[in-house]
């Protein structure tokens, strides 16, 4: 059994990796920890786990003693001091957040505002969307930057195709669930304020980018720099992606159709949906699938994907929990046969 | 393996069961039966089904030949006549709808509209809310009527004190997601209509009020009248009852708090929960507990109970389960361990 | 013209009486206050109103000194000293808090936590439900302590059959949308918490009860102690009230109906709606209707009444401006014709 | 005053109809008409309209002669004959639908599969939205082709910038609330498949499509053609479209914006947002306001401009009013200052 603890568990991205890994068949979940919550139970912040999961809060240095990997989801900027301390404590460390995501310095410096001041645990992590990156584990690795629930739903969305679009001309529409604003209040996540409304935010402007830009660049052999603009979607779980891009040549939808499922042949939380069908969140939530669905604007010669994925799940828990299945050589699946409910 | 095959399973009732039974470690879904969509494949009703469940929807009678247990999640009426196949050849039923549920055929009739034709079946029969009633049964039991969904959120929320209160001063104001009206389409539960809204309906006049009279009677041995006013509720899923009575002499709250968490010490799937919290549907849906919050109105001696179960799972699918487990002499809980999402 | 000015004008009480007297004919809103955005304009904190109001908020006592009545949307225990001020300058105040609706002043220590401590205010103060009270405005009323919205939507209920039902049998099971919380932020009014969740609150503890007590209480002739239980409803507008009360005697539902429609006959805002419907959310949304639906539980002998209004406009600024219309000697229903959507 | 008939009363266009023409200074609503309600009344279909308006539903011949103008709000291809009626008795008319918006009969037989079997209407016809084409009616107009809701929202959006930008390079993501589908029943529309779910559909395939085009072309001065691909949003009212294009030359974010608030500036219905604000829902909902929002992704040289509109008011009945207003020589405005409700 791999013993687990979390560090912000009090968290939306840390109650839902609760509520997986309580059923994974390899995981024990060892501690769980919260800084603002301290010395309380788990069960008095989130009514929802009474009877089923009554831990007391504990300090992090107690929680990295007590586990052999441990999730953050903490905010950006906070994971190189608890990647430091469990590296010295032989410990992994998964990051839900953004502090071991952007391979460029520059890039994480622009973008989030600070420097990388512990080079080494840098080297020592890699940042992994599965089905894209698996093959970057190393012997040493010891931290993996897990990747934002935009850059998963759209580098998934992507990858087949790359190579046959003009990589200047992608523009990315993306919707998403309010779980992606976190448990922080806000009068933008107000229930008043934001049921029956919807509106785009930080348009052309939004932190993800560079990370879009740097899974693209990297498949494509080549710099793409996108137009990538979020929505914020009154449900409370997932995020539609609307992706266009010129093709290069010229595809049938068919021919797109096949470059799609033989890439994804073998994986099993990623579905090429069927010509004729559009993906939904409906498809995926509570899972850890990526549904996308294929469409050819032939009067432009563009190429337009939809991609499906709970931003909680293969956008966050779920695809942390498949990275920890790489990480211990267990079969990367384990734990997350989740069903989507149909209504 | 328990060989299982659900009938009407391209209702909602039917989707919930194969859910929660594609992860039970002791069935094997065998086959998937729907009038009105034979022939065709689960998954091109439902796409979520796509890559996990592909059946092909077959008749009625195949279904049966091929199980060991048949669950009917179709409409009342119908069941009688599945129900002798079943038994004919040895097969065990368990009926998610209204025909194995009331003792009393007059009540049927009144409320129904309907007789009992084939009266040895419900000889062989038991209506089973698990926590109440699964000391009912018996060696030759082959049909279990499964408890409406009311009718378990509000047998369970009174059964413990229904021997302190004044039986003819109960009231119960419900609420009900828009599941419970299934899939079958209606101006009432027309997106537009039913978003932003809500109202009463059947007020004193829902055809639940015989069975939750039946199993509170039976509980305090002499017959209880109540009201019984349901409400349509704008979310998909859940039911929170609202139960009020006359207290026959004094108690405190912590007394009737204790008669609760006594009664119910057992049960996994029942929750007491603390003095000072109070029921909520964000509690259990998308699992099988039913909350219970206990309030007291001293200034007039009456009791409030809130119960909040998900009408899917608690409600239909999760306890008609249950049931199955018990008629199998599996562990009661077993596949059921489903953790409601924090959020 | 009547001069007006709003205080806590960017609160959602505020906003309301915005949208609504910018239509009324006889109006002239010449100022709105805000001690939270003092300086700033209303649009800048509601784009809603750019290039309609852009008002700067400006301190109260100079609103004050520029209108001819005060409609002041704030938390409690701050309109005595507001009203001490408009009395002082001959101004009329309409408060849409709770420190004018007791006339009983134990009731509002026991229940709000403060005293009465300038009396001579609520001598020249009125408590009015218009349908039930516009007879109690004197000469010398400068102040108006504007209905509660459970109350209102409760007195208006009960209001025709008071006399003919049992007053200790009376049982209020309330629904409220969220804006009924207020602008200010709550875990519990945060989206992901709020939407797909129901529940009871504050359970026969809510301080309107003294309020909805002393209507009934005049309306009867006799004290009348109720079992009030709010619910928090997924939705922005609107409170179903559902009322169960054992009547006296023998009534047929139709005499019950004559009761009512001649109870109103004269009343323009409120709508007994036709035997066989039922009171809805939708029937009264962005309107001040109130609408009221009427049942009978002949097997128990209990009325079940469901009223409807929208707890902004009938339960707030709605019936504010109906009492500024009475105060001002105008057509009570001027500025009110606001029909509700019908989707 | 104008004498108003609405034909397909009972649909959404029509309610919104009757919602605001009850409140227009200078119109009397004559009649209604509805084909599958013929012989009811309008508030035995819509109870929000009990003693508000309870007209019976006449055939559509009888509604014509009693009306000086006649509103159709039905599907496509049945606006034709009841033009011909209307015109041969002297009527205007006003389609809501698509039946005269289109001036290239080609464009229709290929989106809609019908021909223009009564060319003459057509040349008495205008397509008008507005602001941008009021300028087209003639002396002898009589019919007015009422734009559809994503045209409009896109129009408005793209018109002061089209000669500025590569016209083979705009992309339109759409999101419109549910009532965009209307009153039919549909499983897409059944709430629990609705709600908490959302998805594209009808991608690069909308019939909108050569009405956008050929709005945009017309301002082009040249041919435009466009990826426009919309969504259901889970809401009720309103659409939001997302629109991207590649700007020809550089202009500064203030330049463009200056653009805009240029063209716009004698309109009282489109509201240039401030630089720095994003177009929302709720800054429309219920009124007839167009607000957008300009963006530049200066990495790419793209401009990203945010459209927001009431689907049912400037999508719908709101524009077809401001169309009468223009047809019959009044305030262009009269009836139409509806304040968005802020929450």
């Amino acid at each position: 059994m791999v013993k687990v603890g979390i560090i912000g568990a009090t968290g939306y991205g840390g109650v839902e990796l609760i509520r997986i890994l309580l059923n994974h068949p390899n995981v024990k979940l060892t501690a769980v920890s919260s800084v603002s919550f301290e010395g309380q139970r788990i069960n008095d912040i989130y009514g929802v786990f009474n009877e089923i999961i009554e831990d007391v809060l504990i300090p992090q240095e107690e929680l990295i003693d007590r586990c052999d990997v441990v999730f953050a989801a903490v905010p950006h900027g906070l994971c190189e001091e608890i990647g430091r301390k469990c590296v010295d404590k032989g410990k992994k460390l998964i990051d839900l957040g953004a502090d071991f995501r952007l391979s460029d310095e520059d890039s994480y410096r622009i973008w989030y505002g600070l420097n990388y001041s512990d080079k080494q645990l840098h080297e020592l992590s890699v940042y992994c969307i599965p089905e894209l990156h698996r093959g970057d584990y190393k012997a040493d690795t010891m931290i993996v930057g897990n990747p934002g629930c935009y850059p998963t739903s759209i580098g998934l969305a992507v990858a087949p195709i790359i190579k046959s679009v003009d990589p200047s001309s992608i523009i990315i529409d993306s919707k998403s669930g309010v779980t992606g604003a976190g448990r922080g209040l806000s009068q933008t996540t107000h229930y008043p304020e934001c049921n029956e409304n919807f509106s785009p935010y930080k348009v052309a402007d939004h932190r993800h980018t560079p990370e879009i830009e740097q899974t693209l660049s990297n498949l494509a052999g080549e710099e793409v720099i996108v137009t990538f603009v979020p929505h914020l979607l009154p449900v409370n779980r997932g995020i539609i992606s609307t992706i266009y891009a010129k093709l290069k040549g010229t595809l049938t939808l068919e021919e797109i159709h096949t470059i799609y499922t033989d890439f994804y042949k073998d994986e099993r939380f990623v579905r090429v949906l069927p010509l004729g069908k559009t993906a939904s969140l409906r498809g995926v939530t509570y899972s850890n699938y990526c549904d996308i669905s294929l469409h050819l604007d032939s009067r432009t010669n563009r190429v337009v994907i939809a991609s499906a994925i709970d931003n909680m799940v293969k956008g966050a828990a779920g695809q942390a929990i498949q990275n920890m299945n790489i990480l211990f050589g267990l079969d990367e699946g384990e734990g997350l046969n989740l069903i989507p409910p149909a209504i």
